[in-house]
């Protein structure tokens, strides 16, 4: 099975990194850049057939490891 | 008009951080966990309503400064 997990900042938290990269695009010409959100987009196999667990374990996974739940959001998406 | 943006790791080029997850995952009890990949998402608004002049903007964007084409593919997506 295969898992994709997106993790983004929340709306309310600053995301410096989005700021340094809009920045960047506007000193290059593209003027027409607004706000940058800079996220992070994983990709997991996982030996499992049990999507329910797979679904849990992935939720456990997030809070735990893959994003800091304070000022990040997290979604998945599983296949197959 | 808003664009969401996924950079990843090219298939046959090392994931050091990818590996760093897995292997957190592992000692976390997570064994199912295969292979992980680990790319960035960026979210950007667009202030232009010229479908085919963003699309070729953020062609642009990606090959100079969002992705390092070299050990990274890049996809994109257009909204509104």
């Amino acid at each position: 099975m295969k898992a994709t997990v997106y993790v983004t900042i929340k709306q309310n938290v600053l995301d410096p990194q989005g700021s340094a990269v809009q920045g960047a695009l506007h000193s290059m010409g593209f003027e027409e850049v607004g706000k940058v959100r800079v996220g992070k987009y994983l990709e997991l196999e996982l030996d499992t057939t049990d999507r329910a667990e797979a679904e849990n374990n992935l939720k456990a996974m997030c809070e735990k490891l893959l994003a800091n739940t304070v000022i990040e959001d997290y979604r998945f998406e599983l296949e197959g």
